[in-house]
């Protein structure tokens, strides 16, 4: 940097209007989400008005895959899970002909969608148990350092929304309490959210397995089992809001069916302001163009519904400025 | 109040030496315990200093029942269930003739016992269920509001520790997250712990029955059911922490053996510092004085390992110079 450019980009900001400048959601194009957007954080957080809401009810949720982060060609937990499938492999000789791990090991995706929810969680006590939350932490973390996502060869934390980014760092300065709601694992999630969304643990809710303490090394532990304690998506995700925050949200964001019930359970038949949203994937050229046929992320229920519930439904590829972070 | 008294309040408040006019705990005698909370949180708030902790990683978890409020004679949710069944008692009539509920009508607490954890779940199930999560949240407020404790005379929630109460500001002031960790009933905590404790319901964990997700008149509701979904206590306390905060915490009180895990697992094996305490009930006259016999609040296992793990045994009856708000 040459020392004239402090003075010049001072020049530059001095150039530009007002409203630019003070733009909370840069990457966002100008048109109705954006301005819905806006206008509710102004009206809600506005003392003087009829739709103020105290601080402690500013509650907003989001949803993860395909809301904040790229879900496509399959779910990054699902790959993460495949990959560790292969991982340790060598530890598991009978793998090599005992289904669902045969299908990973050889690729063959088809005969792996044939072992249905069944198989999938064979994989999941396979690959996300028998071992402290700690060390799966660090697995998890060790991995996302080194996988890349197959088409944008990127770390999948990089494959995140930058429009989104923006919109929890808005709310967060309008003094909303923001979190994840995901149908994904709790822990798989946890190690990562504060770096990359400015999210804290305790504001991660999501699917989870059967912890027991135990005392390994005379360290008191949580060990996780295979066994499934609570399935965060469709009606569980009302279910998983209520538990782990007590509170009713006054904005839900989410992207598939999967977010149906939190959407309904946040805007419909309730007294105060609410909003309701859905990214709608239309950007084949920047990311991916998919809902009612898509087995990930399918979107159709709420598709429909959106007209209804007054949901507004951002379209990726014309509400988008930039899609991921420089 | 006279013209006079805010000129004489500053003349009396200039005359106390400056420790006790910035005394956070007025109401802890001098003594080790007192010392030994200060000493712990001036170390971990110096930024300057080994101990110093990270604001992210300053979580504190407090036990409810005999850590927070009084526990004695029953548990507060269980005289709640007990005067619940007679409020509904009309609308079941074989409950005459039909236990655990012939025994709580004929306040017959021989009998009552006498049904053992079966009849407690039947009670539970009868009482705590049926219902949405805010008629619920109503139906308990509403009762506290009422009931009056049986030696006291008073709301329940007055009958909460004064001491207790300056402790969790002061850990608030120096950036502490406070959560409540109980075996009680999330939801019949949640509806009051802001107002008494200022603690959010998203900074409760206690234990739940399943919830499911029904539209009722238009309105997306979660319904209570009988089926115990977690119980938050003894191992359960850890696992609720992580599940609910997902962070190990650096300060747990309890009182009672349902308590030893959360504070074993806050300071056992652990690298940074940790404090962890009991509230050892030695105070007949102002409150109550018991320990390894009780029925309620059983304190055996845990205090025979204070010593061993370092944990502070705060004795009521002389740490403590008043006991309830005045």
């Amino acid at each position: 940097m040459t020392p004239a450019a402090p003075g010049l980009a001072i020049a530059i900001a001095l150039a530009l209007p007002a409203a630019a400048q003070d733009d909370p959601l840069p990457s966002w194009n100008d048109g109705e989400s954006k301005r819905a957007i806006i206008a509710f954080v102004q009206d809600v957080t506005d003392e003087n008005g009829d739709a103020h809401v105290d601080e402690d009810d500013r509650i907003a949720t989001f949803d993860n895959d395909g809301t904040l982060w790229v879900e496509q060609p399959i779910y990054t937990q699902l790959a993460f899970a495949l990959d560790r499938v292969r991982d340790i492999a060598a530890d598991h000789p009978d793998w090599k002909t005992t289904q669902p791990f045969q299908a990973v090991l050889e690729d063959d995706m088809d005969a792996l969608a044939a072992t249905g929810d069944k198989g999938l969680l064979e994989i999941v006590a396979a690959t996300h148990a028998g071992m402290s939350t700690e060390q799966f932490a660090q697995i998890a973390l060790d991995w996302l350092t080194e996988a890349k996502h197959p088409r944008f060869d990127k770390p999948y934390t990089k494959l995140v929304y930058q429009p989104m980014l923006e919109l929890i760092d808005y709310l967060q300065d309008n003094d909303f309490e923001t979190y994840i709601v995901s149908g994904g694992g709790i822990e798989f999630m946890r190690p990562w959210t504060q770096e990359v969304y400015n999210i804290p643990p305790q504001q991660v809710v999501g699917s989870s397995t059967v912890t027991e303490y135990e005392i390994v090394d005379g360290k008191p532990t949580l060990m996780r089992t295979g066994e499934i304690a609570f399935v965060d998506d469709k009606a569980g995700k009302p279910v998983g809001i209520n538990s782990h925050i007590g509170r009713r949200p006054i904005i839900a964001f989410g992207n598939s069916d999967g977010d149906f019930q939190m959407l309904e359970y946040t805007t419909v038949g309730v007294e105060g302001p609410s909003l309701g949203a859905i990214v709608h994937h239309t950007d084949a050229d920047r990311e991916y163009a998919y809902d009612r046929a898509s087995p990930v992320g399918k979107l159709d229920k709420a598709l429909d519904a959106a007209n209804d519930n007054g949901w507004l439904v951002i379209d990726m590829k014309t509400d988008w400025k930039t899609i991921f972070p420089e």
